[in-house]
């Protein structure tokens, strides 16, 4: 299919933000590695031997920055660990800036990205994309630290509904985020996209300010729609979680649609005379 | 202390509905059968002797009517099948009535009740109180029977969001309610207290008007504001899940509120002159 739509102002564009899983490849699942979505490497190649500024945001929460790092290099990938914003070193820095002492409801995976963090007697509750570690007893758990709270504060990283792995559809973080809130009343605070708090960080590490700058993702909401309410363009590729009805949201349009990453970064390149 | 107001018009009173656990035993947990509160024993057999018509009305899904009225039997409840109203047997009734055919993630316990249903092929998603079975597992499962339905149909037994066992707080079935709820963008419905409908169905069984019966309950807002919004008084018990701050609830106020069942029943007596 043609793109759908193009942000204007090519001229001002400085920096380019891609989302990484259903946009440079499809997870695998526990254990896999997952594959490359066709053209995804080339295109990223493209964009590191343009002048565009080039950094990586995504909600992936089920293993360090060091080890998802080293799995898209596997995957052919030319990415390294300081181009990655995930959700976790962001929760490290809010816990630090506000003194909260996590309980933590997360993947096995992620829990060095906490090493530096002081756990005893919690005051606040982190839950990430915790897979089959959330079982009922974990849930309990999780609910517990924060019925006994006088002030309970539940940190959560994203609030996906669902994704898509090799092996079928899986329930994201979110959901369990709205476990909790219901659970406890209360409302949970979400590090990571769709927060503006989030992009914001990785518009600080470019230099850059929003409008100077293109988010590319397969998640409407999180992604397009995140990215727009920074100020940001935001474009959907229809790999990964896309599916048709996004095409006609009806509270978020994307500023452009496009088959693949590989099709956004010739328009990007083709608009700016490369 | 004292009971604290009290719904009038004594000699219109023909029955009452009572709630169970946290009213008449606290639960034990897994393989417990908990203990009876003080004084609830007596007071289930002074309504017996009395004129006025009994029932009981519960959310309970982790057992079979008849496993879980022998439990209360144990305890030393004077209690038969026929005078327990749990969701289940209504969610049956609700599923042949519509041709629904469930997928069932509710505990092992309850399973039997659903042994006359069609399960093939399912065209809706039942969740009662699963516990344990609450897993990432079974909540997948669950989670893609409804999103791959052209007209997902959640049916939910009970929206609790945590009772009390002797081990601790539990998580219950309105918080995976919520859950899936947020995953599948649908609203369940409820079947259990405080649907209107359920409570209706044990007001049908009496052959009483919803002016002329007392319900009396530990949660406030399932008890009470159920029994309320259908038209019943509603009284609470400071026992079971009951919280002080229950009594400045901002939308729900109970028509009376006493230290106990056995209260509640001598409250009632006296009134009528007995």
């Amino acid at each position: 299919m043609a793109a759908t739509g193009w942000p204007g102002c090519a001229n001002s564009l400085k920096g380019v933000i891609l989302d990484m899983c259903g946009v440079l490849y499809d997870s695998g699942g526990e254990g896999g590695d997952g594959v490359a979505i066709s053209g995804s490497i080339g295109a990223v190649e493209k964009l590191k031997a343009s002048d565009l500024q080039l950094r990586f945001c995504t909600n992936e929460t089920q293993a360090t920055r060091e080890t998802f790092v080293a799995k898209l290099q596997r995957l052919g990938f030319d990415i390294s660990v300081s181009e990655v914003f995930p959700p976790a070193p962001a929760a490290v820095a809010v816990l630090k800036e506000r003194g909260l002492r996590p309980h933590l409801l997360v993947h096995e995976g992620l829990l060095p990205e906490f090493d530096s963090v002081d756990k005893n007697n919690p005051n606040c509750v982190i839950i990430g994309d915790a897979a089959e570690n959330f079982s009922y007893q974990n849930l309990n758990e999780a609910f517990r630290v924060l019925i006994d709270l006088e002030k309970p504060v539940l940190l959560s990283l994203g609030q996906g509904r669902y994704y898509k792995e090799t092996d079928g559809l899986k329930l994201d973080v979110g959901v369990y985020m709205k476990a909790l809130e219901y659970a406890c009343d209360l409302k949970g605070e979400v590090i990571g996209k769709p927060s503006s708090m989030f992009f914001q960080s990785v518009l600080n590490d470019m230099g850059l300010q929003p409008h100077e700058v293109l988010m590319i993702g397969d998640d409407l909401l999180s992604d397009v729609g995140g990215a727009q309410q920074c100020g940001m363009k935001g474009v959907q590729v229809r790999t990964g979680k896309y599916r048709p009805s996004d095409e006609r949201h009806p509270a978020v349009t994307a500023d452009g649609t496009v088959d693949n990453l590989a099709q956004a970064v010739d328009e990007i390149l083709n608009r700016r005379g490369h």
